[in-house]
């Protein structure tokens, strides 16, 4: 599936203009000019969308850590049982964070240049990722499900730890894709958890 | 156990007064002149140790990571099973990182302005830890001690990712040790792995 540049909204092709400028030439040395030429659009377009080129490197991130909330919280809502929603939770993570894998290195080499309140921003939304994986597994430990072999939040770090690291190796023209890797990491927790593979 | 300034050497002096400026005003407001009048030392001393503040940089964490490659070569010295083998490289994992947590906050967070040829050596450090681990799961699920639940590239991933986020989240004077935080975690793996606990 690809889209071309015209089909794409302002905003899109701005973060995009952006990933690839920091990406190229770091952050630092890009000026919201540059962003602005690089996506076409008029200065008006840029400012309405974002204030700063702070903003704009918090966004690049932040769009996919807000995607993947939504996305957990819609897993969520389907009430399945405790196996089921982990498996759901690994697989939203793995596909989001693998689509924008490019965004995710350049903000986390980029992440010192952002203020303490952007910072503490990005901090809160993956904070809330992060707890919902620890009631998930308290949960599934309480009704048995689950097995207590270690506590929520060893379990949690353990699934995030991989997320976080994903955009490092993983590659889009790989051998391995999004739904082998989602699969193995879950077959792993779950593994752990005491719940054998279907 | 406490050491004062005077006894620790003019490397250790000039690289714990960079964390600390580096942690509190960043790397790049932070000249080596700063360095070296927090650390005490001659200009000739500190070219003596380190060629650059870029140098200094690598060291902050490269210093860290070298230890960890040989504690590790020590653990295979012993030539223990494979699950006493995965025990112990996640102890000296854990209790290493937990110690220097501070320096591998500053290097994450600047690791960006690492020149091409630093960032080499340290990835090239970090491929043999993680070398490592990926032969003993291999070998482990070979000889059958580990089950076969995930390929030994993924159980690799998950065991440094906690390590590499340990930084963010360990806090010296919290409720978790760092033997805690190891046993939990090699007893997540070694789960997962189908090995019951002692």
């Amino acid at each position: 599936m690809s889209v071309t540049v015209a089909e794409l909204g302002a905003r899109e092709r701005i973060l995009d203009a952006a990933v690839e400028l920091f990406a190229r030439h770091g952050y630092d040395a890009t000026s919201v000019a540059q962003v602005i030429a690089e996506a076409g659009v008029a200065k008006g377009g840029f400012y309405h969308h974002f204030a700063s080129k702070e903003a704009l490197l918090y966004e690049v991130y932040g769009d996919l850590i807000t995607r993947q909330l939504a996305l957990m919280d819609e897993v969520v809502a389907q009430r399945l049982g405790s196996t089921a929603t982990l498996r759901a939770f690994v697989d939203v993570l793995v596909e989001s964070t693998a689509a924008s894998a490019r965004q995710a290195i350049v903000f986390f080499r980029e992440q010192g240049r952002l203020g303490d309140e952007r910072t503490a921003e990005y901090r809160a939304v993956r904070r809330r990722c992060h707890d919902m994986v620890v009631r998930l597994v308290r949960d599934g430990q309480a009704s048995g499900e689950f097995a207590k072999v270690a506590s929520p939040e060893m379990v949690t770090f353990t699934i995030f730890g991989v997320i976080n690291e994903l955009p490092i190796w993983y590659r889009p023209t790989g051998r391995q894709k999004p739904a082998q890797i989602a699969a193995e990491l879950s077959a792993l927790v779950l593994s752990a958890l005491g719940v054998k593979s279907a």
